[in-house]
C-alpha cells in the first residue's frame, strides 16, 4: 500500500485530468464562459474534498470511476462557492491559490455565470453516468448534495456569515455558522464517496460523525493558519477575517484554546471510524493532515 | 373541461400555493435569505413555464402533484437567473415584476446567495420524491434541469448576450443566443412535464419540437412587447435591451417581420402536437397565448 504522500498526489494528479475532461472545452461555444469555469477549478487547491471522498470510496470498495464523478461534483460546488465569495459584493477578494479570482481576470458578470454554471454542472455529473447499483440511491446522492449547497447548507452557511460582520458571536453561534458554511460539503463529499459503494446505514452514520468533526476542525485550523500565516504561504489574501471585523476561533477563543479545540475534533473524528481498522487507513491520515497542515 | 382562462387561474393560484409550501420558511434561519428567496419567487410572474409542464402532464396522464415539484423546480431555475441576471454586474435592473428587484430591496451579497441557494433547491426538488415510476427516468429529469441551466443551456446563453453587446449579430446567432438563454428552460419544462407520466420517444420528440419553435416565438415576442409597451405595463423596465445596444428581432427584422416570424413559429409549434388531438388542447392554448399575450 503507498504511503500518505504517494497516494495524496496519485490522487490529485489524476483528478486534475479527470476534472480537465468533465469540465468542457474552452474551444466550445461560449468560449470565453468556458475558459472562465476552467480558469476557476483547474490548476489549484488541495482538493481535500475530493480526497475525502476518494478515502471514503476506498473504505466502501467503490469503482473509483463512480467516486470520479461525485467527487468532482462536490468540488465544482467548492470552486463556485469561491468564485462568488470572491466577489465585490461578498469578500472582494483579488487572490484566491495564488491567481487572480476570477472577476479580477475576467469581469463580473463572467464570474457570476462561472459560479451558476458550475453549480449546474455538478449536478449534471451526478446524473448523467451511472454512480450507484440502485438508482434511488444516486437519486438520494443527488439531494444529499443539494441540501449541502443550498440555505441549509453552504449558501445558508455564507448568508450566516455575512449578518455576523462587526457582530460578537457565542462559540455555539459560530459553530453553527461553519457547520453550515464549510462543514456541510465536507460532509457530502464524504458520504458522496461511500454511497459510490455499498455501507450500512450505522457505517454511514459513522463516516458522518468523522465527517462533522473533521469539517470543523478545518475551519478552525483555517482560522488559525489565517491569523498566523502571510500571504505568500497562504496563496490567499491573510488575516482577512479578522481584518473585516469577522468572528474566528482564534479572535473567539484566543490561539491557544483554537489550537486544542482542534486537537479534540481529531481525536473524535479518529474515534469514529475506529471500529473500520485498517480500511479507514486514508480517512485517518486525511484528518491527520487536515489538522497538521501548514497551509 | 374549464376554458382556457379558468384553466390558467386555477393552475396558477395552486401553484402559488405549492412555492410558498415549498419554499424555506423566513421563520427559519437564515431568515434573511428566507425571506429574499421567498420574495424573489413568490406573488409575481405569469408562470409560463410552470403552465407548460402542467400542461405537458396531463398530456401524459401524469400525477400532478408529482408534476407540481418538477414544474416548480424549472421556476425556481428561472427566477434564480432573474435575480442574478437584474444585479448591477449584469443588467443592473431595478424593476423585475413590477417589485423592486432582489438586490435593491435586500442587497447584493443576499441576492447573489438567492439565486445560487434557488437553483441548489430545484435540484433538490427534482431528487427528493418520487416523479417518475422508474429511478433511472427520474435522473434522466436531473440531467435534463442540469444541462438546460448550464454552460450549454441558460447560463451559456447569459454568456453569448454579454457578449453581444454593441455587437451586430446575424439572425442565426440572434436565435443561437435565444436558444440558449430563454429556450433550453423552456423545452425543459415541457418535457420535465411529460416525464412525470409515461410517453414514447417519438411522443417526448413531438413536444420537443413545439418547445423549440414556442421558446423561440417567447422571446420574439417578447422583442416586440419590448419595443411597443411602456414600463408600467409591462412590469418591468421597457426598451432595455434597445437602449443597452443589444441585439433584438426587432432591431434586426423590424417590427413587422418579427411578429411575422412569432406567427410562423406558433404555426409550427402547432403542427408538433397536431397528432396528439384534443390532449394537446391546453398545449394549443399556451401557445396562442404566448403568441397573443400583450404583457
Amino acid at each position: 500500500m503507498p504511503d500518505f504522500q504517494t497516494w495524496i498526489s496519485a490522487h490529485q494528479l489524476r483528478f486534475e485530468e479527470i476534472l480537465k475532461q468533465l469540465l468542457p472545452s474552452a474551444e466550445i461555444a461560449p468560449q470565453r464562459l468556458h475558459a472562465a469555469m476552467r480558469y476557476s477549478v483547474l490548476d489549484g487547491g488541495k482538493r481535500v474534498r475530493p480526497l475525502l471522498a476518494f478515502a471514503a470510496g476506498e473504505l466502501a470498495d467503490a469503482d473509483v470511476a463512480r467516486v470520479n464523478h461525485a467527487a468532482a461534483a462536490v468540488e465544482l460546488i467548492h470552486a463556485y462557492s469561491l468564485v462568488h465569495d470572491d466577489m465585490p459584493c461578498m469578500d472582494d477578494d483579488v487572490l484566491r491559490r495564488g491567481k487572480a479570482t476570477c472577476h479580477v481576470e475576467f469581469d463580473e458578470a463572467t464570474a457570476l455565470l462561472v459560479g451558476d454554471a458550475l453549480q449546474s454542472l455538478a449536478f449534471q455529473l451526478l446524473s448523467e453516468t451511472c454512480l450507484s447499483d440502485e438508482a434511488t440511491k444516486q437519486l438520494q446522492m443527488v439531494k444529499l448534495l443539494a441540501t449541502a449547497s443550498g440555505s441549509r447548507g453552504m449558501a445558508g452557511g455564507q448568508a450566516i456569515d455575512l449578518a455576523s460582520v462587526g457582530k460578537q458571536l457565542t462559540l455555539p453561534e459560530l459553530e453553527q455558522m461553519h457547520i453550515h458554511k464549510t462543514g456541510a460539503l465536507i460532509r457530502a463529499a464524504i458520504l458522496l464517496g461511500a454511497h459510490c459503494g455499498n455501507l450500512s446505514q450505522e457505517q454511514l452514520d459513522k463516516l458522518d460523525r468523522y465527517g462533522k468533526c473533521i469539517g470543523l476542525a478545518f475551519q478552525v485550523v483555517d482560522d488559525v493558519l489565517d491569523n498566523e500565516a502571510d500571504t505568500a504561504t497562504l496563496g490567499k489574501t491573510a488575516g482577512k477575517d479578522a481584518h473585516n471585523d469577522k468572528p474566528t476561533y482564534v479572535t473567539l477563543l484566543g490561539v491557544s484554546d483554537a489550537k486544542k479545540m482542534a486537537q479534540e475534533l481529531h481525536q473524535e473524528a479518529l474515534r469514529a471510524v475506529l471500529g473500520f481498522g485498517d480500511k479507514a487507513r486514508r480517512l485517518n491520515e486525511l484528518a491527520n493532515f487536515i489538522v497538521m497542515r501548514k497551509f
